[in-house]
């Protein structure tokens, strides 16, 4: 487990970590209601596909609560254009649609509930999908930690521990697993230009945790695989097509590239609510571009020169061929990829 | 041709441009000594292989103006201890210890002259360097433009431009021709972290020369490359083993990997005196390790976590079956290197 909370719902708000000042400032953002959240999340605040999904369960909450003295057709409507406004925030992280959806489907099957009793089932179910998502993580932690051999050098990248998530992380939670079940092992963290969420984040979620880790710039990993320093690379994933292609956090496929050459296992973390099962392939994802001051200034401080033009896309994708395997709270999917993310739907899939 | 002077030797000093200051400010360092240069280099006042070798030049020239009025024995045993020290002051860049070594050739040759007339030819040798230097880089700069398309979009990392030598520069310099002889090009520059000579001198050059460009981080290369929006790649040298092996800026290796995985023409843009025929293979290259605040802080803003280890090398190596072609002023050396450089060597070479 992890003592780091990424967000915690209380005295009717939303408290969530303010991940753009960390690791040197510890803030408490406090959102109170739908349009707070919203801004939190486009902003960056709250990152992270899963901990999006939840941050998006509680916008809806806090958007049943402003609206639940109105009359129902009004509520209705409010809710309907809060949640749509909710799911623009961030274009790629499916999490994020995922919790709008099941917030919808609710209400559709609820509607003949009375309004102040839908609201109250909203939070319930914002409640809901942040302890699903504590044992997602905690189940893949296990199962990612079958792929860890004793005494493993880890490369990981992006954010993907608690931070990401409300629980022990996808990625980082089987590094968490692994490391709280005695493999001594050993983390090289990418810090991933041009967010730093490695830099920032996971350096500090690792070094909370005393796993012992060092810090490189994205490229450094390269050398460090054909070198044989590395035994297996973990990822997360915003959104995972359903023949198996990735999109997660840019620079996770050039990773995957470089693995696949020497060889090295490349797998990705990730729950199930992470797959889009209406994308059969990686070009249909949506690829967000952020704003170019992500890249030509850093914490406020202009690196590029005026004018320059920059190209800036939050994800790539990983094509299915690249990847080792993709740990689930279900167990871990390999290739065939298509027939066996098929497979997982037509059993027990939601 | 191109107007920016990264060194210009000029009352008594060597003036260069202080590159750890721009693209916001345009400082001139003034070296007026061999401790000041030696001080330049290693602080990265001045970087790029070829500038450091011009820039050591210079502080021999210096330190023989220092000791001119010293006995001849104490002037030699004074100009072997401030070569040595030059030479100790990065560890990759071949160039630096090739124009120490032309030094000691210079003076163990002429050592008979009385010691103010050995130092004016050592500073007359210095300005040979430069010289020398500038015509390569026209010549490269030709031979070059012979692999770039018309129309191509080329995608180049670290800088390697007028601030990486004392001409027009080795990979830009074969952009700068190129665009001089209308073919219509497009850029992506690599920000190229951690020392981001990309996003500051690479852009800023880009930018001084008009040619249409974009900055991306380091780990949008790959995406580019997959999707076909790369048509040929231009890096430079800092060392290139007999067998082609090239070491270069961190990150270059990689790029080389993801180019080769989809068959984009990788090219090295470098002189010769960048070939350190005492060396077989990459592996034997010293890659430096500079310091973790490289990573940590960017112009100064701390962004990792306090006492968060990092491990930094400056430098890659690209191992020679992932090189189209080495790119100097005799020509584009092409596959089987070792045999191709050692017959370079053995025709007209040094």
């Amino acid at each position: 487990m992890t003592t780091i909370l990424a967000m915690e719902y209380k005295e009717e708000a939303l408290h969530m970590i303010d991940q753009r000042k960390l690791p040197h400032t510890y803030e408490i953002f406090i959102a109170k209601n739908c349009n707070e959240v919203d801004f939190a999340i486009r902003d960056m605040v709250v990152r992270g596909a899963p901990a999006i999904g939840a941050a998006a369960g509680y916008g809806a909450a806090l958007a049943a609560k402003t609206f639940q003295h109105e009359e129902k057709n009004v509520f209705l409507l409010k809710m309907e254009e809060s949640l749509e406004k909710l799911n623009k925030s961030r274009p790629t992280a499916v999490n994020l649609m995922w919790a709008v959806k099941r917030m919808k489907k609710l209400i559709e099957i609820k509607v003949e509930l009375p309004v102040k009793h839908l609201a109250d089932l909203i939070l319930e179910e914002a409640h809901t999908i942040v302890r699903e998502d504590q044992a997602i993580n905690l189940v893949m932690g296990n199962h990612g930690n079958t792929v860890i051999p004793h005494g493993a050098t880890i490369l990981t990248h992006c954010n993907t521990g608690a931070l990401a998530t409300v629980g022990i992380g996808t990625a980082l939670g089987v590094v968490r697993t692994a490391h709280q079940s005695g493999k001594d092992i050993f983390v090289y963290a990418d810090e991933t230009r041009p967010r730093l969420q490695g830099g920032r984040l996971t350096a500090w979620e690792l070094m909370q945790e005393g796993i012992p880790s060092t810090l490189i710039v994205d490229s450094v990993a390269a050398t460090l695989i054909r070198d044989g320093k590395i035994n297996v690379i973990l990822v997360g994933a915003d959104r995972i097509a359903t023949n198996g292609d990735t999109a997660n956090k840019i620079g996770t496929f050039m990773l995957s590239v470089v693995a696949k050459t020497y060889g090295i296992p490349f797998y990705v973390v990730a729950p199930t609510t992470t797959i889009d099962f209406e994308i059969d392939h990686g070009s249909d994802i949506v690829i967000e571009e952020r704003n170019s001051e992500e890249v030509t200034h850093i914490e406020g401080v202009h690196i590029a020169p005026e004018g320059m033009k920059v190209y800036n896309p939050a994800f790539d994708v990983t094509p299915h061929e690249n990847i080792t395997g993709i740990v689930t709270e279900k167990g871990i999917i390999r290739a065939p990829y298509q027939e066996n993310i098929i497979k997982l739907k037509c059993n027990d899939f939601r």
